[in-house]
């Protein structure tokens, strides 16, 4: 139950014309640590599971500026955990002194690949979340 | 008032492994639209103007899925106007069939460019909002 | 033979910290350009094609700076047309006043979806290319 | 002399849709490679330094792919050092197993912020080069 941090190194063309991050970036920060866990710990397979999480809803509120090359900490944990889908909860920090950045949201509806309609998450992801992320009440 | 639209055509790397347009894609079609509208219609000056948007809060709905070689339409209007700030409303479709596949918001400060911070809009911006574009009562 | 050209808008967070579309952008372009061509007269089928079409070289060679809110426009030809490859030549300039920014070359090779070993590409292909494109001897 | 290698993970959305790393991204790696080393090493302030180095010519060549998860490392060393120009070689491994994935040139001129006019690179980089990185006779 001790979570899960993600570094996600910056890279010089996520800057913008004003010298910062762009605010999609933090989108693909959050996508890309949701789906590192997924498949390190969550039994996640994309190239052929039956099972794939699409995003149906993502939110993100900024209060401070990275800029490359900072490197960023994203800490995954879950705000709801639903039958077929989970509201995941990001925060984005500057890695190399901590300060909060950005935090956000993103909805997973847990998809059957072939048929695309929602179906329940497999019961080892579910077991997963339960195990090793924060779930809110 | 007739609002604006703005292609946004997708490039091939915008597809996932999953073959559908990523999310985070659809953040930059709505930071595009804005700052294409800002620059041709609301006298913003990227390089070298005194006042910057700034991004502080995003959201985003998926309601379908885009692919490419899809061009998607981004409508542009404004959910509320105040002296610092603009909540963007956009609405997010695929061209071909005018199929919705997003709709979100986009939340602007205003900044000063060397003190980064808020500043009250240009005065020419806030009359070409309410001229040109749409705002929710 | 009149040759293919896509306009290709640039995105916001295309430009990078000096104000000018990055580097990397003008090989999503050609990348871009070629699949759209592939998929519209080539009859590449990018979900259930058995051959698809790997990048296995490619270069560019910039001549002037593209910046935000500029439409890039890029035109299509080949330098040269194996059994099991193509070498893709592409020039890229400002869609406005039609200055040439950078030229490049793509190579892609034709592979088994399955296998990824290297295998002809389709008849209908080949036709295509020599009926639709400039090749050069 | 020792060298210099960058880790460079790879992201979420990296991947096309055949399941691989796209082509451009390797020309990110090589300009977040290159610019976090002139940053840390070579003296290179991007916000108000009075000489840029502007990208003018690049290449790639593709020997195996990578896939999200992987992370990647980038060896950074020297074709060709110059007065105003530098070749830079990059060689991009797996990072688990060091199988070369490509490897590639990055072209750099140096340039005045204002003006755009080559301009010799600082002395500084130039020490930094020669004494930190490998460079071909």
């Amino acid at each position: 139950m001790s979570g899960y941090r993600r570094s996600f190194p910056t890279r010089w063309n996520d800057n913008d014309v004003y010298g910062h991050v762009n605010n999609a970036v933090y989108y693909e920060a959050m996508d890309t640590t949701i789906n590192s866990w997924l498949i390190a710990e969550g039994g996640l397979d994309i190239g052929g599971g039956e099972v794939i999480g699409l995003c149906v809803a993502s939110n993100c509120s900024y209060s401070a500026s990275g800029s490359f090359p900072d490197s960023l900490a994203v800490d995954l944990s879950v705000g709801r955990l639903g039958t077929t889908s989970i509201t995941w909860r990001l925060r984005i920090a500057r890695e190399s002194d901590d300060e909060q950045l950005a935090s956000g949201e993103f909805v997973h509806v847990f998809v059957d690949r072939a048929t695309r309609r929602p179906t329940p998450m497999p019961h080892a992801l579910r077991t997963a979340v339960e195990t090793q992320l924060e779930v809110a009440a």
